[in-house]
């Protein structure tokens, strides 16, 4: 009808936004329930749950990382109170590869349960293991590899190499009495990988052959037109900066970017120079890669920090952590001399690593930083120094027709990139109605062959903040946003019992607030008005006199400086 | 001495960064003199000042926006005190454009002397009068064209059409005994304007032919290579829109890029759709360029918003403002529902627009908003519907080669632009040391053909909060965050003015906080202890107990919560 109205002159997959649905319905005995509680509406927290004969399987746990109008969160896990009565019904957690967005999550959730089986890559379960122990959490993993099968209770399962921005990455295949289900995680299609590892397609193809009923496809690059550069191509970039650089080089990237790190540490050792990691996470990440032979190291390549101070700067590369500026990350000290390494004229700082939208004002603020202090600064945006890690259309749309699905659901991503990508899956023949477009939390039941959305289940941000998780609210955040937009104003006003009336100037204490002595002067005639028309009414409740008197300084704060502080009255007796 | 220290292999321009400078020297009868109030450092509030034979000359005098860290701000204006007590000195300030950036701190520097002569083109004085206006400010102008020479007090200045994202941008060259200074303003080098104004580069030739002693040019795009796309080659992106879109199409882009909503009404007017201008600024500029015949508007298209009902979707389009996410402006309104105009499955919604670094999330927001009422959002990540209003590298390396300035002061960027664009001069052959990178606020004195910094007067932010100009300073803003960072605690306590004891358990008030009845149950015996040593000490100076308790709670939140709230402590005798 939708399509009727509009002249038929385009088809709109099902789409699931502002959704009105309810609790959903028992799942037939023959169907797949999807639910994903991390990763549709967003870039990051990805997290899926498929049910089957009355068990769960997770696919991934990540956390997604606060934006400026989320003050003093540290990160935000999915919620997971769907899981938290059935717990016991969860076979396994399968986690596609070792990025935070992907594994960030793990030590929260097995705070739950800690028998939870993690299954994964070598790599995958290394990195997640690292970060557990840090934790204190010794996890029960099950290692897999690409064109194993392995049932985990009702679920058969079988993975496939996927190609991305840290190795060891992979797609799995979900078999159920509902059906075939392939779940790609995040990938991209890199003809020509470091490791050589590409994207399986063969998999993908014998899967498409065998009939996939449910495609969910990364949408991270669905609205970026063509293909995915090959990380080969930074390679004369890379090249370029360590044979020109005439003092030191610092390269900062991801700490799980493995091969990006291949590639410098190879243009390092072919130019002669040493090499330092600077980080914990990458001191730690590149020991793992290195050990379980992820990452090639010359001998003598790699030394101590404090080694690098005999050697002359030309002979001397750093790789750090803080590619996002984060502040106490490396390179954002480094930006503000507030680290061992004190750059200066002539040092270059090559940023090897993309820029997420939400970070350029931190990023540019050590940019800005570092080339104040003399150092030439190569990034994504004045040289080829970074591919992303993900497919863009044209790939998808190939892994669309050789797949062939019956039914889509694009997963990790913003709406636009869900809505993008669901309309590659229509343009390449997938009915409309079969592509599902929907928020975390939506449940989306695939029956007879069909997906429909049926329901919605509780999918908050859940805020890790100091010490508490899922402590702060919505409304606290919201309330630190006033806070910081308006102030904050506690008047102290003391009365007397007998005429209610205040027996000395209130006392007004501020904070985030621009004032002089005569600020308040205003205010004062309008709280004595309150307070005496309130005694005049009998209102000696304290309660309700703080109210007046809150409200008395907020209109006065609007009128006279277009403020709305929030106001804390606090009315004693004498 | 630093090349000779970095093998020669590079050269440096004179940086003043992190300057220790002081107050500058008096200026030499024939010499020029430089401060930059505003545009080094930042892209925004552009304001230069140049000083000669006692008279001061402003170019532009423009507002920055705020980003999310500067809460409660509206704008910020550059640091007028330089000038204050030399208002009368004043002989003009020459707007070389119509962009806020560029005249948005007019209304405030008139609030310090209303008859400073405005020295603009056509449409600048246009737009600027309209905004001062509002603030009930009749200014004296003076109207200029490309070509023209005019003496304004001892500075002789000559102006020369540039190119810009808005029509009738002029460049300045101004004449002194000191020598010839060349200000580009904003500008790029299309060679196909819509209006066929291009960048006059035969002026610059003569300019560079008589000798140019010092050159200011725009660093925006200095970081970006090769040259700027032609306005031209978004016609076919912006027809393509109006040809398929199956419903309505809303454009959103600058209240002031002409040239890009004159395309917008041509390609509306070839496809048979009736325009309404939405958005006060819009439809105020819009008014004022078609009248000034700077927009040409077929009889019949643009109609009244209301009048777009009675017409099929396919016969509407509306132009309107909010293509920086701004949410209060039109397009964010319609992102949440929240505006007269429903979006709905099947709208176009075309981003005509820049993504100014900072904005990111609040645009990414606007789309996936609409995106998920059904509108297909097409934007520059999308498609090439947008072009920027500066010059690229290649097309400043042109000016530079063809002007071989004596000196240049790269102007209009953060430091990374700025090092870029003095990078370019050093490249073209400009003497290192001619090339001056400065921050706001430094004096660069131009005396005997040569430039150096002398000194460095204040440049502080600005900050119009509400009502209040310059009341917020970095120290409030710096409470803000913390503020919503942490949250703040006021505490109450009552103690018995003989035992100096707290006669009742503390009252705890808080803001932005995530607590229960049970929180603060530990910090309690910590406040008595304080209360208790204090009395034992002699200790009964009401402030000093006020900084005791707030210690005491800080040293609580951070051991136990990890957290640092802004405490305000209130002791009270019982």
């Amino acid at each position: 009808m939708t399509r009727s109205r509009r002249g038929g002159r385009q088809a709109f997959p099902q789409t699931q936004p502002h959704s009105r649905l309810g609790t959903p319905p028992p799942l037939p005995r023959d169907g797949l329930r999807v639910v994903a509680l991390g990763g549709l509406g967003e870039i990051g927290r990805n997290m899926t749950v498929f049910e089957h004969a009355g068990k769960l399987l997770v696919v991934d746990c990540g956390v997604l990382f606060p934006e400026e109008h989320q003050p003093g969160v540290d990160v935000i896990l999915p919620d997971f109170s769907f899981l938290r009565d059935r717990l016991d019904d969860v076979v396994g957690l399968v986690l596609t590869h070792g990025h935070e967005d992907h594994i960030g999550g793990v030590p929260y959730l097995l705070r739950e349960r800690r028998d939870i089986p993690l299954v994964g890559s070598r790599l995958t379960l290394a990195f997640v293991s690292a970060k557990l122990q840090e934790h204190g959490i010794r996890p029960v993993t099950v290692e897999v590899r690409e064109g194993e099968r392995r049932d985990l209770g009702p679920f058969d399962l079988e993975f496939a190499a996927v190609n991305h921005s840290i190795p060891d990455s992979l797609a799995v295949g979900i078999r159920t009495a509902a059906g075939l289900v392939v779940h790609t995680g995040d990938f991209k299609m890199d003809q020509f990988p470091l490791d050589g590892r590409i994207t399986d397609l063969r998999a993908f193809a014998r899967w498409g052959e065998e009939g996939v009923d449910l495609f969910l496809t990364d949408s991270t690059n669905a609205e970026v037109p063509g293909f995915t550069l090959s990380e080969q191509e930074l390679t004369p970039a890379i090249e370029t900066v360590f044979r020109t650089a005439p003092r030191r080089v610092v390269v900062s990237s991801f700490a799980s970017h493995v091969h990006r790190i291949q590639q410098v540490l190879d243009a390092a050792h072919a130019h002669g120079r040493k090499v330092a990691f600077v980080g914990r996470s990458m001191v730690r990440n590149m020991g793992i890669a290195r050990d379980l032979g992820y990452l090639t190291v010359p001998d003598g390549l790699v030394v101590d920090l404090k080694d690098l101070d005999k050697l002359p700067d030309r002979k001397v590369a750093l790789v750090c952590t803080g590619s996002q500026g984060e502040p106490m990350a490396a390179l954002s000290r480094m930006a503000t001399r507030d680290h061992v390494i004190r750059i200066g004229e002539g040092d270059t700082v090559l940023l090897a690593s993309s820029l997420i939208p939400g970070n350029e004002n931190a990023i540019y603020r050590v940019i800005n930083g570092l080339t104040k202090w003399g150092a030439n600064v190569v990034h994504k945006g004045n040289a080829k120094v970074h591919v992303s890690g993900h497919a863009s259309a044209g790939e998808l749309v190939y892994c669309y027709n050789l797949v062939r699905p019956r039914n889509v659901m694009p997963v990790h991503g913003e709406w636009r990139h869900l809505r993008a990508n669901a309309d590659l899956a229509i343009k390449t023949g997938v009915e409309p109605d079969r592509v599902v477009v929907a928020e975390d939390g939506v449940v989306i039941d695939l029956v007879g062959g069909r997906v429909a959305a049926t329901g919605k289940v509780p999918s908050h941000h859940v805020y890790v903040d100091g010490n508490t998780v899922g402590g702060a609210t919505e409304d606290s955040l919201a309330e630190r946003r006033t806070l910081a937009a308006e102030g904050v104003i506690t008047v102290l006003v003391t009365v007397d019992p007998d005429t209610g009336l205040s027996v000395e100037r209130p006392e007004f204490l501020t904070r985030g607030l621009v004032q002089d002595e005569t600020t308040f002067d205003a205010v004062v005639p309008a709280i004595e008005k309150v307070l005496a028309k309130a005694a005049r009414d009998g209102v000696d409740d304290q309660e309700q006199l703080e109210q007046l008197v809150a409200r008395a300084i907020s209109t006065w704060a609007h009128r006279t400086h277009r403020r709305s502080p929030l106001i804390i009255p606090v009315v004693m007796d004498a």
